[in-house]
């Protein structure tokens, strides 16, 4: 269907404009586009005389029909009709016996004969199939319209990219819509532009996020709440340099099999050094660096460690793709009979965390090793049983909601992913911890047990629930959609003075909240009253207080609560004490 | 006197090691070497009956006399009495006009004769002068014993060099003796090691530090202080990546005039990236992102930022010399007239550091341009004429030592520097005030003054009181030997469990304290009593608590309180007062 609709807005654009010349037309994920070369290009308005032509059609009731064509009389055909694309489509299907353009023109050639579609008066090359009838296509809406050139090369034409999206219902249509509309009040593009979080710049570089001070104040709030519970889960804090030697990841076999990931060496007087994919291997020697001893286990180091990563500059995107990113990172190193207890502590730990955030919509996922791909995983099949069977028993105890999915996980041991349908309904996988049977033997890893004996039964997990700051600050502006609670809210109390006579009240005030340790401005720009409380509002603070003669004289305020309509009156001391229990409460 | 005492100490050598070759013996900071060919080598107690033989010649008085002498009769003379050194010192001295090797041979040529210096049967090549007699030095002590190649090449044999110092009385000596033995004991390479603060490791690199949890837990204290005060200060922070495109450098001005100090660049598919060498770039970029109104200023960008340079391997050492540097660092953007204000605020912030860690023996250390070399400084004559009068206003009504100096200044403005002379005599600079005329150039920084108009003339204030991690630390480590206040310490309480009956008490008080925010931690090692706490004493912890059934009785406890004989009687709560207060005042 979605297929056909793209046929039926091609059909609409070229009654429209009968000198347009056709690209190609594939579906994509709840729709399909169409390169369109209009000549002279359309604007967006123009999209919606094609729709109503489309609809028209719809309504009329148009025949898809299919015909066999030899080759050489389809080229002649186009050509004749000045659709040179096509036409150049399928010189290559004759001479190279493919086309490697797209999904939809992308057709091998069989026999001397192609298969074409008639619209009415539009002529497509396509394999179909197709609906019957203009008639049977459901609700349909165009969407945008871009810039694409001509077979994706820079040096050809640049046409232009309609998109559609298709649903059999209406309701379907609305609902998609409505979550297109909240992914875009919600992209965390556009709100960290909006509130001065983050920006790329073209001089420091793609995917290299530089954070402002407001989006800083919510990286470190949320950094300060990692530090205060792992401190009370028993980690110890690390901190190790962004690079290495590379006979460090020689070590640890991120040479050569991770390289292309990697930034590329540099050759100092000492060696040739690379910037760090990954903690682990620093950790790994920070554990090695001492003799440990049986009661110094679990040992658990924990650091939010930057790493750097070379992704194609192409494929970067505001903080979900990016190349430096620091992580909520932790390893921590434990006996065989300490692998459930420790693994029931990230759990919990990690639900803590959710609770905290207000997740409700995610479930766990336990990916295991097959006896069968032996070749794929470390051979310690013991190992693998045994860690298998106390994570399902975390997870069964834990009663979370859990899938298990044999052959998927890592080389090196079985792994749980915590996978989340977010608010805009993208499914993503945004925690993770990992249990490692190989680091043991790469780094040479191992304790002194009760009997004074060497142990080199060291197992590690590798463990973020709280991603990256660069994924995770994505995730948490979509999910609030900047309306952030006041823990984290860059400013959590504007004041706001009535005229320039109580600025200087207006300032005293702030200043008492801003040592008392809330983060409280002030607006006393010279602009109206209304212009000024608008904009706080715009802005999303919790709280606003406009101050005049009333505030100043020690009278109960009257407080602007973001999101209520009516204001709440309370004393300055009663307002303090309710900031102070929802910043330390995390609300 | 000291060149006198090098042929003193080869002199007595010669008379116990008669088959002695002599290498060369030059003077040093108080002191002097000489490199000498044992045959067998020889061994520290060795060194006494040297040291002991030298006493006896000076005791007897023997004197030192000079002797002009053919250039091929003195090579004859050498190679008579086996001393191939000295030959082949002269050999050169004849064919090429000059000895390279050390301070002491280096020679130059004139006419056809060498001067020798004879101490009883020792004779030397030597330029001179001397004293009269052996008598007439003062006091001296050999002090170490190393290897030394011949002329400082691998391939060619190894020497044995002595070292010594020597001082014209007893008393300065015993003061210089004092002050290296104390330099020792504070080293902080030792210390970092005996308290697991930091290691360097070859496999990570040269320069980079690896820092466990116990110093990990110092850096953070420190840099909670510096968040904490800066906030007061009116400063937001800021977080920035490791690198940028050699664009920003270029802008900068890094690149090419500051190239060889930092790391070689990574070819990436979008472009050269280089690791950032200082943080400013960046922070222009975060100041210029927005557009900036005279309300705005000053801005005070802060951040703890990790800096990359390359320094030469051999040059690197401890936490004094390195490539990765985490910096206190700041920059603020103000207009001119509030210049001084700022410098102020800086000054102030400092001193209010050096207060708490107890720091006294520093001052001020004014650099300035000079008009007269125009050519080293921007061309802005009245800026530097104005900067530099109000820094010196700031400077006089704080009431510090300061001196001026002129023709010292960076080439984009004034600056301050802070001198300290160390607990162990080492005069350094640890923090700095930089001003900065050029960056609104470069940068095209400026604000929207008060009438709507673009303002370009924007000053920015670089500073760093705290200097690095790295370099504060090694010089913290040296100022408390170790012996870390409460606030700092990485471990405050210990408890140690009289008998395996106490130790799950001892772990219930530990958790109790720890809870509270205090690092607490116990020890029911499979020791005796007495061990366990000579450990705990041994590790400088400030509280130790021996926990047996007095302490778990709610009975008053004695705490052994670090540096006191006497211990302290004090009930639970009132020891976990004295912490409290401690640890909140930065005791």
């Amino acid at each position: 269907m979605r297929h056909s609709c793209a046929h039926l807005v091609a059909a609409a654009a070229q009654e429209l404009y009968p000198e347009a010349k056709f690209g190609v037309g594939p579906t994509v994920e709840n729709g399909f586009y169409y390169d369109i070369d209009f000549g002279e290009p359309i604007t967006e308005e123009d999209l919606g005389r094609i729709e109503a032509r489309a609809k028209g059609l719809i309504k009329k009731g148009v025949d898809f029909t299919k015909e066999e064509m030899d080759i050489d009389e389809a080229i002649k055909m186009f050509k004749k009709m000045g659709q040179v694309y096509k036409a150049e489509l399928l010189n290559d299907l004759k001479t190279k016996g493919t086309t490697k353009v797209g999904e939809d023109a992308e057709a091998e050639l069989s026999g001397d004969t192609v298969t074409i579609y008639r619209t009415g008066e539009f002529v497509d090359l396509c394999r179909g199939p197709h609906l019957k009838s203009t008639k049977d296509i459901g609700v349909f809406k165009l969407t945008k319209l871009a810039g694409a050139y001509w077979r994706g090369k820079s040096e050809n034409p640049q046409l232009q990219r309609i998109y559609g999206v298709c649903f059999a219902k209406q309701k379907e249509l609305d609902e998609y819509l409505a979550m297109l509309a909240e992914a875009e009040k919600r992209d965390h593009r556009k709100i960290g532009a909006e509130q001065d979080l983050f920006f790329i710049d073209d001089l420091v570089g793609k995917g290299l996020v530089m954070w402002q001070p407001n989006g800083t104040i919510i990286r470190n709030e949320v950094e300060k709440l990692v530090v205060e519970k792992e401190r009370a889960a028993g980690y110890v804090r690390v901190a190790t340099p962004h690079m290495a030697k590379e006979e460090l990841f020689l070590t640890s076999g991120h040479l050569p099999y991770y390289k292309d990931s990697m930034y590329p060496p540099m050759v100092m007087d000492d060696g040739t050094y690379y910037m760090k994919a990954m903690n682990c291997p620093h950790h790994h020697l920070i554990y090695r660096h001492n003799l440990r001893s049986y009661r110094e286990l679990p040992l658990r180091l924990a650091e939010y460690g930057t790493c750097y990563r070379n992704e194609l500059s192409g494929t970067l995107a505001g903080l979900l793709r990016v190349r430096g990113l620091t992580m909520n990172d932790a390893h921590i190193y434990c006996r065989k009979d300490q692998i459930k207890q420790e693994f029931k502590g990230v759990l919990d730990l990690t639900v803590g965390y959710y609770k905290i955030f207000g997740f409700q919509d995610y479930w766990f996922r336990l990916s295991k090793w097959s006896p069968k791909h032996l070749d794929k995983y470390v051979n310690e099949p013991a190992n693998w049983e045994y860690a298998e069977s106390v994570i399902r028993e975390v997870l069964k105890e834990a009663g979370v909601k859990f899938v298990e999915v044999d052959d998927e996980a890592s080389f090196y041991g079985p792994k749980v992913d915590i996978q989340f349908k977010s608010v805009i309904g993208r499914e993503e996988s945004l925690s993770t911890i990992q249990l490692d049977f190989v680091a043991k033997k790469r780094f040479d890893l191992n304790y002194t047990d009760d009997t004074g004996k060497e142990n080199n039964e060291i197992f590690v997990i590798h463990r973020a629930p709280l991603s990256t700051h660069e994924r995770f600050l994505a995730f948490l502006i979509e999910h609030y959609a900047g309306i952030w609670p006041v823990w984290l809210a860059p400013v959590q109390v504007r004041f706001v003075s009535v005229s320039e006579n109580h600025a200087e009240g207006a300032r005293k005030l702030r200043d008492e909240f801003f040592n008392a340790g809330i983060r409280a401005d002030i607006d006393t720009a010279d602009e109206t009253l209304g212009n000024r409380v608008r904009k706080a509002v715009g802005a999303k603070i919790p709280y606003i207080v406009v101050v005049g003669d009333k505030e100043l004289s020690g009278e109960d305020w009257m407080i602007r609560v973001r999101g209520q309509e009516k204001q709440e009156k309370m004393s300055q001391a009663e307002f303090m004490a309710r900031l102070d229990k929802e910043i330390a409460e995390r609300i």
